[in-house]
């Protein structure tokens, strides 16, 4: 009755719902404030009250027939001059209107990049962990995911050799995630140099355009002192998938971007294939009163130290408990390490504990965890006896 | 460097816009009011004035969080319920809240529903003249769009006898669109059940589920005396696509809705299949803003009456002129018939008296052209005489 290609999609969503409906009846059971729920990317911080006020204005003062009306599939031009020149004037790039298409949030950047290179029997490289929802996204076009393993040394960055390997003909795409989910992991300059060098060099062996897809919802979302970076100055044939879900909190509203640098292969072409898939996507363009809005407050963002707080503490209140982790760099994530190999097992006791969190294997990385930390801080708070206890059971 | 599916897509795309290019330039040489553009399909009617007061009540009284924020993929419950009792106390239908998939527009809803549905090779089957666009949707999954022909006799209704004999083991669905785009046509009961009833003897000859996907967003667009239908009562195993965008004037808001009767073949399946299918086409939930503010104003709609005095007035100068049409019915599209049978070069003559028309071949219809009449009815008044130039060419 279904798509075969859709049967392991519905079998595998048994688990997600599953998750969910635990959290909610822990709750229920236990009270809210006793359960810790980190399973979530769902950011718990407010808009700026930029965002409001923006909205208002364009209801009361604008033409109704703009402000809820069709614009070219690409975008507003005026809304996508502004996206340009903010990351120009952030990030000392080049970008006019005609290098950006407003999209229905990232993931549908995502969709449309892919649908734009991306013919039955394509490959696109990820790098694990990853956000295993690209791999639904590369079948969509029935493209071939392939998976590159972590460097066993640095776990959060791809082993080199692998990944030089696995570059071939078909290889269409590169998709790149920094600030990381799952891992909260940022990647350093020296790494992307190293994708952008093996990514060139097989351009030229194979005569070939790979494009580099960076996925940088979390860009804003950095904790430690490096500089906020977009990915585009490492390598011509790079594409820019953003959202202004977590920078803006407006998760709902699907609203984001993708940007197409001047110097990537043909890059008015690209552009223009780009927007005719934005539009048979169905989304036929980006939600129009959120396009006007997000171009009022380009400048605003989240309270971001609020997230750098909840990394702290998280992190603190692991590592205390005895787990190892990292300390999360960016987007809001922590990546743990479980201290038995099965990570579903250690989910399931960790439940026992009231602390809900998401095994690794759901992110192609197992033996780990994922905890979102765009909780209250409250929760953080709360967990700490719980985790002390989740401790006990294996570090006694 | 793009996928070799888009080539064509590209291609055909430089022919569009020439002709946006050229009603364009024709306003800016000959003055605005001198250029009679029905080409687009762009509601010119402002929303009704409860939307505008929905959206700046919820912005100011209801939680940011709520508001903005991720909900279920399938949209917010109430907003699913609330769609669900307008449907049933309008059409004495029995929809529930989950039968209702909020999508990103009657685009998307349409893409939802054939990911959901179709392996690539699977069929789909659409009624000349159509809605191009369906031909990319379906190509989007690797599916193949079948055309079934006018009915020589009702040139707005298929031929029956094709369409029986196309439907076979890969058929997975059947798209109809009434109110049509581009013939203004209503589909009458007789023709409907015709369709099902060739349907479901399919269905049982083949052990096969196949989908009526009715694709209606005119559906409230409706100028003579025939009452607004919901497309659900004829066949069980139907899929309503349904968008704001006409009713509403909202179309660059992109909210509307994926509906899947109770009785249709295991719904509950399908609904959870698309709405993953929702999930990772990136769309991941409709504009919430958007939905809670329809939520509150199911019963609005524009002023139809305006649209209706549109299509006599359009209908009248046409025929008076000499061409031959029939009178719309719904939607808001004339379907005119060409007097030479190369409607492009109609369309060329068209453009030296200043109208701007879409020839039928972009619908599959050739040998005709669509007029839209979502225009000020000035644009109509005022396009008599350079009509009636423009018949003196054909008729004398």
């Amino acid at each position: 009755m279904i798509a075969h290609s859709m049967l392991p999609l519905v079998e595998g969503n048994a688990a997600v719902k599953a998750m969910f409906e635990d959290g909610r009846l822990m709750a229920e059971r236990y009270g809210a404030e006793n359960v810790y729920d980190f399973s979530l990317g769902n950011p718990n911080l407010y808009p700026p009250e930029a965002v409001k006020k923006a909205m208002i204005d364009i209801l009361n003062n604008e033409d109704p027939h703009k402000v809820h009306g069709y614009m070219s599939n690409a975008g507003f031009e005026s809304t996508r001059r502004a996206v340009a020149e903010n990351l120009n004037k952030r990030f000392n790039t080049d970008f006019g209107a005609k290098n950006i298409i407003m999209t229905v949030g990232a993931g549908s950047a995502l969709n449309i990049a892919l649908r734009t290179i991306l013919d039955p029997g394509d490959e696109v490289i990820v790098f694990a962990p990853y956000f295993l929802e690209y791999r639904n996204y590369i079948a969509n076009y029935s493209g071939i995911t392939i998976e590159v393993s972590p460097n066993p040394e640095h776990g959060f960055m791809p082993d080199m050799d692998e990944f030089a390997y696995k570059v071939n003909r078909r290889t269409r795409a590169v998709i790149l995630n920094t600030p990381n989910n799952p891992t909260g992991a940022i990647y350093p300059d020296t790494v992307i140099k190293q994708i952008s060098d093996i990514l060139a060099a097989k351009e030229k062996e194979f005569s070939t355009t790979i494009y580099l897809i960076s996925d940088e919802p979390y860009r804003e979302l950095i904790y430690d002192d490096q500089p906020v970076v977009c990915t585009s100055k490492y390598y011509d044939d790079t594409l820019i998938a953003y959202s202004f879900s977590k920078s803006l909190s407006l998760p709902g509203e699907r609203i984001g971007y993708l940007a197409v640098p001047e110097m990537a292969d043909e890059a008015d072409e690209f552009v223009e294939a780009a927007t005719i898939a934005n539009r048979i996507s169905g989304d036929v363009n980006a939600p129009s009163l959120a396009q006007l809005t997000i171009e009022r407050c380009l400048d605003e963002k989240v309270d971001v130290d609020y997230y750098k707080k909840n990394a702290e503490d998280l992190y603190n209140i692991v590592t205390e408990a005895g787990f190892s982790c990292v300390k999360p760099q960016g987007a809001f994530y922590l990546w743990m390490k479980s201290p038995i190999a099965n990570d579903a097992e250690f989910v399931a006791a960790a439940k026992e504990e009231h602390i809900i969190m998401v095994p690794g294997t759901s992110f192609a990385g197992p033996g780990n965890v994922r905890l979102s930390f765009c909780v209250s801080n409250e929760v953080i708070q709360n967990s700490r006896e719980a985790f002390k206890r989740l401790g006990k059971r294996y570090f006694g």
